[in-house]
């Protein structure tokens, strides 16, 4: 281990660092996958023994265990991989046993509350939030994949006590696993991500409650549905517990952006409405321009 | 040709008749190339010579013309491919010229108004509504690809006046682009594309100005989206023109539809305001079951 003081000067280089993944989810065995053979070792932490099985066969880990102080006592780089509510309590948990030096990452998809919670960690942990823009529809170490990571935006909210070192480790982590780390203060975060991701989670739940709706009148309605409801409504096939879990944690800023939502759905029915067809033209070519330049 | 008084015997063979389609843009041509060699000719009409000129060049049509009547006046089968308000003056344009058993059906994306204007049309022509349940984001000739049709489900709409052979010769057409025909009711088929279709692009649109919004407060939301704001937002690329056509000709479903989603995101923001955790996994699960169930 190249450490110093202040943490760590040899960000380049992971491969003298032991890295532990706690959770063996999606986007924890993801990139544990993504990183093993660019750490000295990567050790995989799951409550069920099944999935660290599941894990070691699909090649993701070196290493697995069940039990989480274990898995955690001796490594470098430490990433907690599960729901923002339970990463706060592996926090806690985790704190008193983790190694002088030891770099504390999460995966977490609201920063605010995990944030504030990784102030209160020991002085010897270094702790750095963090969100990579990446994921499927499915959930689990059967659907694991590395490549989820590849040019994935990799979001770093460092604190105000992590050390540059710290920072540049996790940047090196993000840019191991095929990603780009982009640095955001973390309630920042959970403001853009709220009308990126949160947003169009709840508008495709909106969407199929709305064709269920529909159908209870009209059973046909399953029958015509094309592609581009296949793909307005997919996020609605979202891990259930997880999206609970972001929207319960980051519940100002999805109240915010819903309003944001609101009115612009208001907008453009007032000129259905009003059969404005100048305006609606004008509104929706503006709207058209904007999406063609974000997806050329 | 093989009709009879009543219209065509022959549903099933198509290799006697000739087809006209009016309009080239990626419906119409897409068609048109799904049908050639099954169809005795195709013809494509276009206002504009240069489409013309593409449709020919990619081998989608057999003949093309930029004169409407010329194009029209010997077919069996004229199927119009324009904007909905396009079909309902071009229906009044060519109707006199129309051969004497002729099946006159169009893709028009909306069918009340569509099949309202066939009701006047001339006792020697035989009228069916159609709307193909397919597209892209993309518009135009250049785009046009027959294979779009292959297993879209083909709304065909009859009118009581359309005889049961014509409406065969369409079930045949359908099949034959490579679609399954489904029998819809105009009212009905407007009603339900409402929901699965008008309202998840109004929605889209809805989440792109959300992020224009949002971005003009930090443009740091554009470095941030990922795959599910991609796919959410796909339908607000669609064509400008062609949905503002379709919104105006659908106003009172599409106006209903927006009603019965913004109830239905009324519902989710109570729940997350009210941090109801059991409730809004209750619903959020019931949700993602019938998106499962859709999309297995």
């Amino acid at each position: 281990m190249t450490s110093t003081e202040d943490g760590f000067n040899n960000a380049d280089s992971l491969a003298g660092l032991d890295l532990t993944v706690v959770g063996l989810g999606l986007m924890g065995g993801s990139l544990a996958g993504a990183l093993r053979g660019k750490f000295r070792t990567v050790t995989g932490v799951s409550r069920n023994e099944e999935t660290v099985g599941t894990a070691l066969k699909r090649g993701l880990i070196d290493k697995g265990t069940t039990h989480l102080i274990e898995g955690i006592e001796n490594a470098n780089v430490v990433i907690l991989a599960a729901p923002v509510r339970i990463i706060i309590r592996q926090l806690e948990q985790i704190a008193p046993y983790l190694p002088n030096g030891c770099l504390l990452m999460d995966l977490g998809s609201t920063k605010t509350d995990i944030v504030k919670a990784m102030e209160k960690l020991p002085d010897h942990v270094q702790p750095l939030g963090g969100h990579p823009m990446c994921g499927k529809e499915k959930s689990g170490i059967d659907v694991a994949d590395p490549a989820i990571y590849k040019n994935a935006t990799f979001i770093l909210s460092p604190l105000s006590r992590t050390s540059d070192a710290a920072l540049e480790l996790g940047k090196a982590i993000a840019w191991e696993s095929g990603a780009h780390p982009m640095i955001l203060e973390a309630s920042r975060q959970d403001f853009l991500v709220a009308t990126v991701s949160h947003l169009p989670y709840l508008m495709a739940c909106g969407l199929i409650s709305s064709a269920d709706a529909t159908t209870s009148v009209d059973p046909a309605a399953w029958q015509i549905v094309a592609g581009g409801f296949r793909d307005t409504s997919r996020l609605a096939g979202s891990d259930v517990t997880m999206m609970v879990d972001i929207l319960l944690t980051n519940r100002n800023e999805v109240l915010k952006a819903l309003q944001v939502f609101k009115k612009q759905m208001e907008t453009l029915e007032n000129l259905v409405a009003a059969s404005n067809e100048s305006d609606l033209t004008h509104v929706l070519t503006g709207i058209r321009s904007i999406r063609k330049e974000m997806y050329p």
